[in-house]
C-alpha cells in the first residue's frame, strides 16, 4: 500500500483502520516508542509497537536515523501531545542507522558541528523547520510579485560586465589553469576562453533587469548572486540569493512603499502557513537566549517581533536626519562607536544603523537620500547635487536587509558620473540603451534572501539558513 | 494619478471619467492613433490624440519606443480589435526614442538580429509574450510543488565536488590568473583559492539534493546549472535553469508518474494563465512554418499540440523495446540514421529519439531501464545486472527533456559502482553517507526548464527563450 505522509496522519479527522507510514527514527525508547519523522512536519508520530511479538534481532535495528516503513492503525492516542499514534502490526526496516556512529545523536549539537555535517543536519528539528520556513517564505516571495504581475526575469550568472560594483567578483573559466593560452603581448588570451572574454559571476542582476522592467513595466529576480570578499561574518556568504524587483515609473516614494508592503507579506505569508515550525524556532531562540545575560535577550519574542513587523510601519528617516541622531546620541559624544560620525557624508557602519533600528527608533527603519559619494553611479540624483534617491531597510538583529534606489534615468546626467567614477560606457552600451530609447523614471531594491529567512526564523548566523553555506575557505559538499 | 496598467484598462468592464496610462509607443499613425505598450499584456492600448490641438513639437517625439504618459477618458473604441481606447486629453513624452536610431523598428527583425540586441528585444510582441510565459511556467513550477508539499532546497552554485558525473564544468576562481600562486610542487596553490580547494560551477544539484530528500522526504530545486561543453546547438546553452525533485520513498515508477503529472500541471497552467500571448506565438509559428516545405510544418498548431500532452499519456517504452523498434525500422535498414542501430547497449541519438517520439508513436515516450554502462554511477542496477531503474522523457520537437533514476540506495553496489569508474569516494563522503544512515529507495529527475518553454512557446532555439543566453563566445550583456 501506498504510504501516508506523517502530516496527514497527525492531521487527520478520524481513526483509520490500517496506514502505511514511512520515515526515519528520531528515538525508540522503552523497547516500544518510535517517533517517527518523514519530514513533512516538525512533528513525529508515535508508533507502538508490540514488543513481546517482534524479534529482539528488528527491535535491535530500530535506532535514531534508521528509515523504517510501518503499517498498523491509526488509533486515539493515550500518550500526551498527540491526538492519534500508529498501533504497529507490522515493521520493515528499511536502512540501518550504526546508533555509534551515526552523528546525529538525540541530544544536543553545537551549530558549529551541525555545519560541518551539513547533509545531516537537516535531519534535526530546529533545521528541518528551518529549511521548511526557507522554502515557504521563497514561494511568498513569488507568490507576491506573480499576484500583482510582476514578470520573474533569470538575470545572467555568468557575465561579461565587470562594472556591476556591488562588490569583489569570482572568475568563470574554462581554461586550464596550469596552461593558460596567451596572446602576442604575452597577456592571457581570453578570447580562447569559452565566451571568448573574461567573465564573472554576477553580483546583482539589476543592470539587465532594468532593461527588462523598461519594456515589460515590473519584474523581479530571484536568484544566487555571489560576492568574493573574505568576510569571515555571520551575516555574509560568498553565494547567496537575492531578490531584486525593478518597477517603471516607480519613484523612490513607490518604491519604499513597494518593499515594506512586501516584507510584511512574506512574513504574513510564513506565520499563516509555517505555525509549527515557527512556534518550535520561538523556543529555540528563548533556549539559546538563557546562557545569554539578561541585556543582550531580546525583548520580544520570536514571534512577537515577527508580528511587530506586520503592525507598524517602518520609521523613514532621511540620511541627513539620521547623522543628526548619531553625532548628537550619547554613544557617539562618548566616542562608543568605534566609527565616530562627525560630519554629514560618513558611511554608515554597522554599529550605526544598529544604534538606529534598536536603540533609538526601536522598529525597522528605511533611510533615504544618501550622500552620492557612498552609492552606486546608477542612482538617481536629487536636485540638491549632493545625495541620491537610495533607501536602506534597516531591520533589529539584522542590519541592512534591503538596499534600493530610485535609478538615474536621464542620459547625460549617468554618462557623466560614469566618466567620473571611470566606468566603461563601452561596455554598459545596452545599459545606456535603456536611457537612449524610452527612459522613464523607474525604481528597485534588492532584498538579500538569506537576512530575511535569518529574521523570520530567528537564527542568528547566516550560516544556518542556507543549505550548504559558502563563506571563504568552505566549499565542502 | 496613479497610472492603471494597459492590462487592467482592457479588461475594464465600463467606461471611465479620467485613467492615466504610461508605456512605450508601438506605433503611432495618421498622426492620432498610437497603440500603446507597458508589458503588463501582449494588447496594445489605442490611445486617440488629439493632434489638432496637441503641438507639432510634442506629435513628432510620439515615435516607436518612446515611453509616454497619457490622460483621458476610456472610451468604447469605434476601431476593430479593442473593446476600450482613451481618448487623450493630456499627452506627456517621458523620454525620447530617435527613429532613426532605435533598433526594434516595426518590422519583422530576424531572430539573430534580435539576440544581439537581447537588451531590448523583449520590447516586441514575440518576447513579450515568451518572457512572460517563461514567468507563469516558473511559478507553475513552484505551486505545483508547493501545494504537494514539497521543499524548496537551494542547492550550492559553487561546488567543490567534481564527481557531479554531468558534464564538462566551469572553473570559478578569486585567484589572479596572471600571477597564480604555486605550491612546493610548483603547482597552482589552491589552498590560496577562495575556498582553499578546487571549485566549479555545479552541473546538478541532485547528489545534495538527495541529502535533502532523506530528511524531508520530498524536495525540489529550480536554480541555474552549467555545461562547459562548447555545443554550438538549438538545444544547448551553457547556463540554463534545472528543475530537479527528489522524492524518498518513490520507485521509478512513482517517479514517472510524477513527472507526467508535473509536466501536464505546468502545460495546463500556461494555458490557463497566459492565453493571449499563446495564441500569438501560435500565429507567429504558423508564420514562421509557412517559409518551409510541407513535410517539415507540424502537422498540429501550437495549442493543439499543449492539449495533445493534456489529452494523452505518454508512452511508456523499454530500452529494449526501443532498440527492436529502432533496429528493425526501414529508416535503419536503409541506413538513414547518421549512427545505425545494430545491437543492444548503443547509445541512442538525438535522431532515434525523434524517430521514436516524431515517426514511430507520434507523442511523448518514456524511455526505461537504460543499460548501465552509457548511466551515470548513482542509478538503481536491476536485477538482471545490466540495467538501471534510469529513465528519459522524449518530448516531440525538443528530444530529451526530462532525465530520471530510482537512485542506487545500496551502500555497497554504490561503492562498487564508483570505484570500477574510479569516482573518490572520500570526496563523496557526505553523499555516501545517506547510504549509510537510514538508506531507503528514493528517485529523482531533472527537467531542463528552457527545454519546457521552448516546447510550450512552440519557438525552436533555446537562445530565444532565456532572457540573456550563455553560449560558446558568448556572455554579452
Amino acid at each position: 500500500m501506498r504510504h501516508t505522509k506523517v502530516k496527514d496522519l497527525l492531521n487527520s479527522t478520524t481513526t483509520l483502520e490500517e496506514v502505511n507510514a514511512k520515515g526515519w527514527v528520531r528515538t525508540f525508547r522503552n523497547n516500544q516508542f518510535i517517533a517517527l519523522n518523514d519530514g513533512s512536519t516538525i512533528n513525529n508520530i508515535q508508533c507502538v509497537v508490540d514488543f513481546e511479538n517482534t524479534a529482539d534481532e528488528t527491535l535491535k535495528r530500530i535506532t535514531t536515523g534508521a528509515a523504517i516503513s510501518v503499517t498498523g492503525s491509526l488509533v486515539e492516542s493515550k500518550g500526551a501531545g498527540q491526538k492519534y499514534e500508529i498501533k504497529v502490526s507490522e515493521l520493515e526496516i528499511l536502512g540501518d542507522s550504526d546508533a555509534e556512529k551515526f552523528p546525529m545523536q538525540p541530544k544536543k549539537h553545537s551549530l558549529e558541528f551541525l555545519r560541518e555535517n551539513a547533509h545531516l543536519r537537516v535531519r534535526t528539528n530546529a533545521f528541518g523547520a528551518i529549511m521548511r520556513v526557507r522554502s515557504v517564505l521563497s514561494f511568498a516571495v513569488h507568490s507576491y510579485f506573480q499576484q500583482k504581475g510582476f514578470v520573474y526575469v533569470n538575470t545572467p550568472i555568468i557575465t561579461g560586465a565587470d562594472a556591476e560594483g556591488a562588490g569583489e567578483m569570482f572568475q568563470v573559466t574554462s581554461l586550464p589553469l596550469d596552461n593558460l593560452p596567451k596572446n602576442e603581448e604575452e597577456n592571457i588570451d581570453y578570447k580562447k576562453d569559452f565566451f571568448g572574454k573574461h567573465t564573472n559571476l554576477t553580483v546583482s542582476g539589476q543592470l539587465e533587469g532594468e532593461t527588462f522592467a523598461m519594456a515589460l513595466g515590473q519584474i523581479y529576480t530571484f536568484g544566487p548572486t555571489f560576492r568574493a570578499e573574505n568576510s569571515n561574518t555571520s551575516r555574509h556568504l560568498a553565494e547567496f540569493w537575492m531578490i531584486e524587483p525593478e518597477v517603471a515609473f516607480n519613484d523612490l516614494n513607490a518604491n519604499m512603499d513597494l518593499a515594506e508592503d512586501f516584507i510584511r507579506y512574506v512574513i504574513k505569508y510564513a506565520l499563516d502557513h509555517c505555525g509549527d515550525d515557527l512556534k518550535f524556532l520561538e523556543g529555540r531562540l528563548l533556549e539559546e537566549e538563557k546562557s545569554k545575560p539578561q541585556t543582550e535577550r531580546s525583548e520580544m519574542t520570536l514571534l512577537e517581533k515577527l508580528n511587530f513587523v506586520l503592525e507598524n510601519n517602518f520609521k523613514r528617516v532621511s540620511y541627513t536626519e539620521a547623522i543628526d541622531i548619531l553625532r548628537d546620541s550619547t554613544t557617539n559624544k562618548k566616542k562608543k562607536f568605534q566609527y565616530s560620525i562627525d560630519e554629514w557624508g560618513a558611511d554608515l557602519q554597522s554599529e550605526h544603523e544598529r544604534y538606529l533600528v534598536e536603540k533609538h527608533f526601536k522598529c525597522p527603519v528605511i533611510l533615504f537620500d544618501y550622500p552620492a559619494k557612498i552609492k552606486a553611479f546608477y542612482m538617481r540624483l536629487n536636485e540638491d547635487g549632493k545625495t541620491v534617491r537610495a533607501m536602506d531597510i534597516l531591520f533589529p538583529g539584522i542590519g541592512e536587509i534591503v538596499g534600493g534606489s530610485q535609478r538615474e534615468e536621464r542620459f547625460d546626467v549617468l554618462v557623466e558620473k560614469m566618466k567620473a567614477l571611470g566606468i566603461n560606457e563601452e561596455e554598459l552600451w545596452w545599459y545606456l540603451d535603456t536611457r537612449r530609447f524610452g527612459s522613464a523614471v523607474h525604481s528597485g531594491f534588492g532584498l538579500g534572501f538569506e537576512r530575511l529567512v535569518l529574521f523570520v526564523t530567528g537564527m542568528t548566523n547566516i550560516r544556518d539558513v542556507i543549505p550548504f553555506p559558502r563563506t571563504p575557505m568552505n566549499a565542502e559538499f
